[in-house]
């Protein structure tokens, strides 16, 4: 069987892309993103490690011409105490030389000492958890797995399936949001519209003799950082020329990462045979659609695109009316080169997408204020820029601020916080982090990820990018149908309108032939082109004008074209609307939550660790258990009256009839992160215990399911029961 | 705009398959099966056609005859009164023949005059609904769409997603299932292990000028459902033998579906070129994983294959016991040749799938007792073969009379009864009909498909199907891992094994380098076989032997090997379970649950038809609207009181605060299915109209949430509610 610790790279997140639109980025100019990609403390540790490695150089230096003093002196036969005064120095020069090492080595190998060791063993813990108890199985194993192609099993589809819920409702339900379901297979029109066909790629290099295929990135951040990591007679100079290339690896073209291949002598990991320039790989599954072989097809890279080139209907369906949002829950594809990180970096995903459409005019939100008061933390451009920390500030302030662009992006912002803790993701781990101007497409007003962090660094799991009007425009222009919304004025207004009218009888008599192309490129003048032309014709008469199609200047005169202002009565004013998108990567975060919600607490004994997922019940896989105390029939009945109670009631939850102790019974529940359990010791009344603090109360029968409901429905809570119920405390309970 | 009047074919469904395991039979061994594809009166439409086409035969060959009299006597220039008598004959032949051609014409454009007209125009009312409401976008419309790939639209999408959650309600809350959640993308090992790269298959021909594909039964079943249609001078036999070609379709080979189209002489139908003679097509989405090109894979056909190559891990989970289930939704691909049926026929759909393992041992079922008192329309095989129609049974008789082959698969037919009577198909619209033994895989031990009556004829939705131990013995083969399950014995059996021991030294004097061959055949005899060997050995001394993999009968001596047989001890029985595999096609039923909630009734005023869907609360897309009945900020403060309101309960609802007449705003969300409509009159009480009964009462203001909570929730009904406020009549408001 494969295990995942073969799997897992070690590498650090860039935390480049994980989902959907952002995903053009990895083609996208975009450049150095400094701090970004490591957290707040990085650029403190990178000076301490300059330094360090410029002590130890110094220090290196020292020894070694102590080293040649203590050999002169040899072979001058110079006296044994003058020897040995120069050997004794030699002794402490070395010893400080080893402590620097000590130091170099415990800051570059992980933000102080045993952090990094501590973190994937922690990793280690949870994945061990959540693969044995089915969370996640490696799809197909039986046929030896898939690399980036992971099962739910019974518990991990049951959170995923109550997050999506969740989603709907927070989302959905409650703004009113247009949900639609498109297919994944994409005919090539739409992606070649969209930009995938030509863009959507990662760079890539083979073993030229195996034919094996490696990311040309992933090789040299590789190589980076082992360099970084295991060589500390690295000089601070090239130690800072390759943490340099590091930050700007995503940046590189594919010349550029060739020639620092081969500067490097990078070759085949497995091999170490020579490696082929790079060279694009488009990360789309490709098929066909239809029996002739003849129209190309992908599975869609991410579900926004179904939503846009609905665009019409859909507002159509929403009374031709701005804004809007349309959303889409469903399967995504990348056939990722080599997939690393787990379950972080997948062929095959879950997204969950909004397109909220506003008129750019007006990016006001009415229910912005709702979420003006939130505070968590934000790392803004400016901060990423100088070097500093995110940090809290209140949403409305960073709206108000001009941090973030507009109060609909902010409002996303509140709402995706809101989601995110709701589900049990750490307020102190999460952070919404802003694009750096230059990781954003060039259309793009605005983009924040929210980043969680976890074992693997700070990882990006939702988008919130407003796109401006970039792929209404891009459809409207492939497809021929005009994605565009009307305002209706109250009156009309009037406009001055630029008209350009040719003389086509004077534009044929000069240029004959190239008529159509002349008359098209005056045309296609925009209004200041047309005022300076129109300014130009009346001083001088004629004017030189460069016509495109023909590659030529030709000489226009004034008898050839009229150029004017008009006043005009506009009733209405069509535009594109601009996209505000959020964008979630489902399984990064429920990954995460993973994370967030594991600890482990010592056994009543103390002799061994028990795990527990702390997952609210509103995630929880299962909400409850019903444990006979005994096995005993009577005790079995009622187990089963109590679940037909939770049945009814819709709770999800399971019987324990084995016959092992109620405190591994306990330990294998809370292993499953099952809120509550239900302890049939009589035939009257029942116990039911909180997980986390492991406190019981006693309960009639016929109030079990009732209580189980309000606590997992979120009407009450916990403390409240544990105040209103009598409490039931069992010594030999928990072992 | 590709409009859906285009893509819906008139074809009669042939109910052929729809999904998961069944579709093998697109290429299995099946045959004739005369009655299953057509409505039960058919047989006797047959014999009626049948004696129809014979006197409108005879009625030609009388006209023919009185003809050729009338012109006889013409030119024996008889008297006048004798011609014109004999004209008046020919006449009243003429008219006779016309009513015979009358009537066979009814009968041939679907049983009985307008039906078939009717049920098109049904469906296309339907249909426009649909369209023009977004319950379903035909794909990329706006380039032209992809034939058989569709978006659910915002209401759509809401039905589809009540559907779904009601599915894990009913089938995996209540049965305590484990839900998996595999990817699409699936490797070629998976599915040749399955069957489908292999016979995955349909019959293809191709236009050999153009190179446009048909599926050759299609051309078939064209030419001969427009032969017997328009051609009433069509012979008595030649009409029986084209119903008879139509009836064994399925079963054709290529060679035999060639021979047809030849002997027909079908030509392309868009250009009438000939065509090429038909080879198989394999339905699979093709693609590569990974970036070098060499692992094939293909978008899974079916949901199935990811729980059973799970089974091992999933049997673990369940503490090794049986029998347990497995659940999975998700979307499944195929690659039509030519898609039809408009929603019915689709390249890309959401399957929900079910696998029940037993022991194949013990069929029986814990929870039987609870459906076997239901009573509906079951088709079993005698029913089918006698021509009879489908009947009442109750299910309980079905399965201890043996019609159903065991409990486990009656209490899933009795299961999917519910569930879709729940969703709001008509009873008398759904029958379960049974398998013909020739439809079945040989390995199958029963099958019934949950069929519902549409405007396309009988179509199946649902397969429930006994599959014995076939697909875990597939896998287990291929992957080499064993799919098995233990039965631990409470004390050990005693158990007579058949041992065979080859004397390898007499052996390898014999046989020499064709040793191993031998030695594996002997090996690999049944005990059958073994114990006629050891007879035949002891009385004769020697044997001829056929061995397979040397093409030839050896001679076999005494002295060449032992067999016996000896007693063993054995403390657990080790066996492939059986597994029973409700299959949904998820698109089908919704498309059918349209249908049958579909009417229409006059407006008050007369003018025209207004539409109405009367979904369930449970699946309609909206669960209430909220209307200020005239425009005033009023009015409009409440109705956004009882919107929060509402939204705090859960409960999906729209304001519309649009100054359209009441009446209209009832009609708009009439055609939504939307059951309860709440209108704000006054700021202190509002009242509520029920969507079919178009009853209203009046509620205060706080309760109005609450009531519609109660009614869709399924805790109170309409009727209940109705008798407990005071109803509210507005003369004015239905218009």
């Amino acid at each position: 069987m494969r295990t995942f610790s073969t799997i897992i790279a070690s590498s650090t997140p860039i935390g480049r892309y994980l989902i959907s639109r952002l995903s053009l980025r990895r083609s996208h100019a975009i450049s150095v993103k400094p701090q970004a990609s490591t957290p707040p403390m990085a650029a403190a540790d990178a000076s301490n490690e300059e330094s360090l490695r410029r002590t130890l150089a110094e220090k290196q230096s020292a020894v070694d011409a102590q080293g040649n003093a203590v050999r002169a002196l040899k072979a001058a036969k110079a006296s044994k105490p003058d020897i040995d005064s120069a050997i004794e120095s030699l002794n402490r020069l070395k010893l400080e030389k080893s402590s620097v090492e000590r130091e170099l080595q415990s800051v570059v190998s992980g933000s102080g000492g045993g952090a990094s060791v501590n973190r994937e063993a922690f990793r280690q813990t949870v994945f061990n958890t959540l693969e044995r108890r089915l969370f996640f199985i490696p799809s197909f194993k039986i046929y030896r797995g898939v690399a980036g192609l992971y099962d739910y099993g019974p518990p991990g589809c049951a959170v995923k399936s109550n997050v999506l819920a969740f989603w709907r409702q927070h989302f959905v339900l409650e703004e009113d949001m247009l949900e639609v379901d498109c297919p994944c297979v994409t005919p090539e029109a739409v992606l070649k519209a969209s930009g995938h066909v030509e863009k959507f790629t990662d760079l890539m290099v083979k073993d030229e003799k195996m034919g094996t295929c490696y990311r040309a990135d992933h090789l040299l951040k590789d190589f980076g950082n082992e360099k970084l990591e295991k060589d500390l007679s690295l000089s601070a100079e090239k130690a800072a020329e390759l943490r340099h290339l590091l930050a700007v690896l995503d940046d590189l073209s594919a010349e550029e990462l060739g020639a620092k291949i081969k500067e490097y002598g990078i070759t085949a990991p497995d091999t170490k045979n020579p490696l082929s320039d790079p060279y694009p790989f488009n990360l789309m599954f490709q098929t066909s659609i239809g029996p002739s072989g003849l129209i190309p097809g992908y599975m869609r890279p991410e579900t926004a695109q179904g939503i846009f080139v609905n665009f019409k209907d859909l507002y159509y369906y929403n009374g031709n009316k701005l804004p809007f949002a349309a959303a889409q829950i469903g399967q995504a594809f990348r056939n990722e080169i080599s997939p690393r990180q787990g379950l972080l970096r997948v062929r095959e995903f879950t997204l969950a997408e909004i397109e909220h459409f506003v008129d750019p005019q007006d990016k006001s939100h009415a229910k912005f204020s709702e979420v003006a008061n939130l505070e968590f933390l934000m790392f803004p451009r400016e901060e990423q820029m100088s070097g500093k920390s995110a940090k809290r500030i209140p949403l409305g302030e960073a709206v108000s601020k001009g941090i973030v662009n507009n109060e609909t992006l902010g409002y996303f912002i509140g709402r995706v916080y809101l989601f995110l803790t709701c589900l049990g993701i750490d307020k102190e781990r999460l952070r919404f982090r802003q694009h750096l101007a230059n990781e954003m497409a060039h259309y793009a007003a605005d983009c924040w990820d929210a980043e969680i962090e976890c074992s693997y660094g700070w990882i990006e799991c939702v988008g919130i990018a407003d796109r401006s009007a970039y792929d209404l425009h891009a459809h409207t222009e492939k497809s021929g149908v005009a994605l565009v919304a009307q305002e209706k004025f109250s009156e009309p207004r009037e406009v001055e309108k630029l008209v350009i009218a040719p003389v086509k009888k004077e534009l044929g008599l000069a240029f004959k032939g190239s008529q159509k192309n002349v008359v098209e490129a005056l045309e296609a003048m925009n209004e200041k082109e047309a005022m300076e032309m129109k300014a130009a014709l009346e001083s001088k008469g004629e004017v030189e004008f460069y016509v495109c199609t023909l590659g030529k200047n030709v000489c226009i005169k004034k008898n050839m074209l009229l150029i004017s202002k008009e006043k005009k009565k506009e009733h209405q004013r069509v535009f594109t609307p601009s996209v505000i998108e959020p964008s979630f990567g489902i399984g990064r975060i429920i990954y995460c939550l993973y994370e967030h919600s594991f600890y482990t607490r010592p056994s009543k004994a103390g002799d061994e660790q028990l795990n527990v997922f702390r997952f609210p019940p509103l995630v929880a896989p299962i909400k409850c258990t019903v444990f006979p105390l005994v096995q005993n029939q009577q005790y079995e009945e009622v187990a089963k009256v109590i679940s037909k109670l939770l049945k009814v009631a819709g709770i999800s939850h399971k019987i324990d009839i084995t016959g092992t102790s109620i405190g591994k019974r306990y330990a294998r529940t809370d292993e499953l992160g099952v809120p509550f359990a239900i302890t049939v010791d009589s035939t009257s009344s029942v116990t039911i215990r909180e997980r986390d603090s492991k406190d019981q109360i006693r309960v009639s029968l016929d109030e079990a399911a009732s209580v189980i409901k309000a606590v997992t429905d979120g009407q009450t809570k916990w403390e409240d029961v544990w105040s209103s119920y009598p409490h039931h405390s069992s010594e030999s309970a928990d072992d």
